[in-house]
């Protein structure tokens, strides 16, 4: 089983069905095949021999799928990179895993060729509308002029793309996946119902993002139908729902905020919209509620997972966010193990803890990325035991429901006592001045760690320090409440993803030598 | 993957679910994945060390799905034997495979004995109520009484199960499948939507075929419940509907006939059921309407494929049964690949096919076997190219649904012209006075093969065979028509999957030298 394999079974099945729509331009799985066979015979043109790395920095698009089953098709790997890195980090990726040819769009272009003069050897493809720019060889042509080529037949176990971790909590690592892991994740979601055959799917969240690439590979099995915009807008997104009558899309908290929060979202005509998965971070239940009401009739599903594990390790139904399964305090949970994933739970000598005590939640199945790119030390104690160590802190309930409460890495020991920052999060989120909260461990003498709080005050609304820990303390234990909070006029750094950077927030407290947070 | 990883999954997930219910017996997943492990080690102490095979001749039950996952647990190979076959038959199986354990219920107990007098190597185990037979080891001593082992973890590529084919048209060879064949295929069913978690599934057709088997493999996965009766009876099967609150079953054609014409389906609450997969052979136009006029609100989906494929290849699904599907005459296909397999139409030298030409049907994808059992030969046959070839001819429409003309050996070749004997059956399965109907090629001077039919007289009808003929030449054309019928007054003979056995009804009219059917 490979990537392709979805294209060559959705061209027999599905010749004449839209496979990608975008700004207008609407192309069938039979013209993606065509497309898609011939690009892949100009990226081979341009270096991109079995195994080579294809990078792409590139907003959304229907050339981003192209790209994505072209490089595959080539038997090459591909490397999505981070549209919100700046342009170091995105060198050092290239840099790390050696690309042969950098894809970019237009709002892209630039900064590509600037990072390109650090590669001599790599070749440059502008992927967008218009003429390219000089020096780049423009995707059209691949995907019209070039010769079509054979399938490589990638199998299971090789490698079909490398992605840069999000990284909010140290050096981005390559996570190497194969055609095996990403399929695998793929029939995970179908056999869960998510992204089937008959779904308009919005790519809204970022594709180089593999909470959305989930969703792309389920639908090339499945032969649904992609509908992208460049970024996501709470405008654009609620437009294009309404013009393109989509009917499921992923997106991340932050985003289904911000869409339900917009000031027109009665305006528009939602009528098609049936689902919603959401990922990457926990929804709280003010959102969600909010959302409900927005949004009468669509469905929420959550995934949970990382980069490592294709991405998605649990789903949590709709129907735990409602009626029983809410009643039981399981829409707090992250689900339970998609049905092709194992789920436990260990203590920090990788012994299995009983159901209720909180470890480091593992998972084992199909979707366990290959291990870090040459890095063969961080992918040994990654997979130790033949489970992938998440670096999330959590536990399972007697029916298997799993439950995080952190991130290993972001729980405070202070005197002794845990403290989840997540649950500090959520005391100060209820405060009404307070959009954005982030909860750190900082050094202190006596305790390890502090409970330190940064807070991004929402517009118009005045909050003291004092008053906030006031607030904590009503709802919370003493000792996990923060001791110092920083009060912020702008918004908190968000990684890719979404994810508020703590690693940012935590740097100017811990030297290099202190709290190891790679 | 394994086919373990859902009994461990089903056991943290659903452990207080009802994973079998058998005869008033009813058994959690918790309960179950106990009784796994001790059997597990139990089998081992008998001799089925990691590979060795454990062949099993067992009408359906409880104990038989156990048998299945101590088996794999175990890290053995489990060898399903056929129920119909003779104690020659199954002996010859048990010989070729060397079987190290052979696992029986009281319907094979005394069969078993006398067949293991020619293995004194190998150990018998009693796999039902009441006391073991002389000789003889309780599986229930071994499910309960046996220290439990720890899951052999099996990989996908290891071998999981020899299933030896029904033997229709030769002398019967070991269908060597991986565990990764079988999860394969488990994926791809509830990839399109079958035995899902919220199904209570009847075990009604035989649990040692595959065709059954395939469910059973989706539900571990999905948690779902199994319910069984040893055997098919059209009373056992309504009795256990309501009763049990089926809301799924497998059932061969034959059987669903059986069933809606059941003078006393009225008197049976049957408003659980919600659909019936059938498979192993196509269903007459006229036994599915009257399946939908007796079962309204019940929804069909046919699978088609082979023990080869793990078994299934493509599903049509209810929406083409009836409304725009019926009306551009889909009911009539096999429905297209499912989401893990391609198919395409080759000619006699592997060429493909292109729409709508009539050629050998050939699948692939990660659900095609491992090969033959110590067949080099035919395994290379089989699966030349990387496609495995069915010895099915069908063809392909333009929307990939696929249709199956007949066995490539079933077809007839008379003066020149193609007969696809299926298509002459249906003729003859018009008229009222035919049961049953099986049209083969017989020798014949000047034509090669002579078109003649073999038919089932309906109960208290009378028909000539010159009658028959005519009727037969008002429907198809001249040369397809039967030039010779002979009228028989009881049934014809099937095989384990409720197929009729041509190769038996051919053999009087064929020399050994003759007609190569192997």
């Amino acid at each position: 089983m490979n990537l392709t394999h979805g294209l060559r079974r959705a061209a027999q099945i599905n010749r004449d069905a839209v496979a990608t729509g975008f700004e207008g331009r609407y192309r069938t799985w039979g013209e993606v095949a065509e497309r898609v066979a011939r690009a892949a015979g100009g990226l081979r043109g341009l270096g991109a021999a079995e195994g080579e790395r294809v990078a792409i920095l590139s907003l959304n698009s229907d050339l981003y799928l192209e790209a994505y089953l072209a490089a595959a098709w080539a038997g090459a790997v591909i490397v999505p990179l981070n549209v919100r890195w700046s342009a170091v980090e995105n060198r050092d990726a290239l840099e790390d895993c050696r690309a042969k040819v950098l894809i970019v769009d237009r709002a892209f272009a630039e900064l590509g060729a600037e990072i390109a003069k650090a590669f001599p050897g790599m070749a440059l493809v502008y992927a967008d509308a218009g003429e390219p720019p000089a020096g780049m060889t423009a995707w059209e042509t691949l995907a019209t002029a070039s010769d079509p080529i054979p399938d490589a037949m990638r199998k299971a176990e090789d490698l079909a793309g490398i992605f840069y971790t999000g990284g909010t909590t140290g050096r981005s690592k390559g996570v190497m996946l194969s055609h095996g892991n990403l399929t695998a994740n793929a029939f995970n979601a179908l056999a869960e119902g998510l992204f089937g055959v008959d779904v308009t799917y919005l790519h809204a969240a970022p594709m180089f993002h593999l909470a959305n690439g989930a969703a792309m590979f389920s639908l090339l099995l499945s032969g649904g139908s992609n509908r992208m915009i460049r970024a996501f807008t709470p405008d654009g997104v609620l437009q294009a729902i309404q013009d393109e009558k989509i009917t499921d899309a992923l997106l991340v908290p932050t985003m289904i905020q911000m869409l339900v929060d917009h000031p027109k979202v009665g305006d528009y005509d939602l009528g098609s919209l049936r689902r919603i998965a959401y990922g990457a971070s926990p929804i709280s239940e003010a959102v969600l509620d909010r959302a409900m009401k927005a949004l009468p009739g669509v469905e929420f599903a959550q995934a949970y997972g990382q980069t490592e594990l294709s991405p998605i390790a649990t789903v949590l139904h709709w129907k735990e966010h409602i009626g029983e399964g809410r009643a039981k305090g399981r829409h707090r949970s992250a689900g339970r193990a998609t049905l092709g994933c194992e789920v436990r739970i260990v203590d920090a000598e990788d012994n299995p803890l009983p159901v209720g005590e909180v470890g480091e939640i593992c998972v084992r199945g199909d979707v366990v990325m290959m291990g870090y790119w040459e890095r063969p030390k961080e992918t040994a104690d990654a997979l130790k035991g033949g489970w992938m160590h998440t670096g999330d802190g959590g536990y399972l309930d007697e029916d298997g429901f799993v439950y995080v409460v952190d991130r290993v890495k972001d729980m405070i020991i202070t005197g002794g006592e845990n403290v989840y920052s997540v649950e500090v999060e959520n005391a100060l989120a209820q405060h009404p001045a307070v959009a954005q909260a982030a909860v750190i461990g900082i050094p202190h003498e006596h305790w390890g760690e502090q409970v330190h709080a940064v807070v991004y005050a929402a517009p118009g609304a005045t909050a003291a320090e004092a008053e906030l820990i006031e607030h904590c303390r009503a709802l919370i234990a003493h000792y996990k409440c923060p001791r110092s909070i920083e009060i912020r006029s702008e918004p908190l750094p968000l990684s890719g993803a979404g994810k508020i950077l703590k690693r940012d927030l935590r740097a100017p407290f811990w030297s290099d030598a202190g709290r190891n947070v790679s």
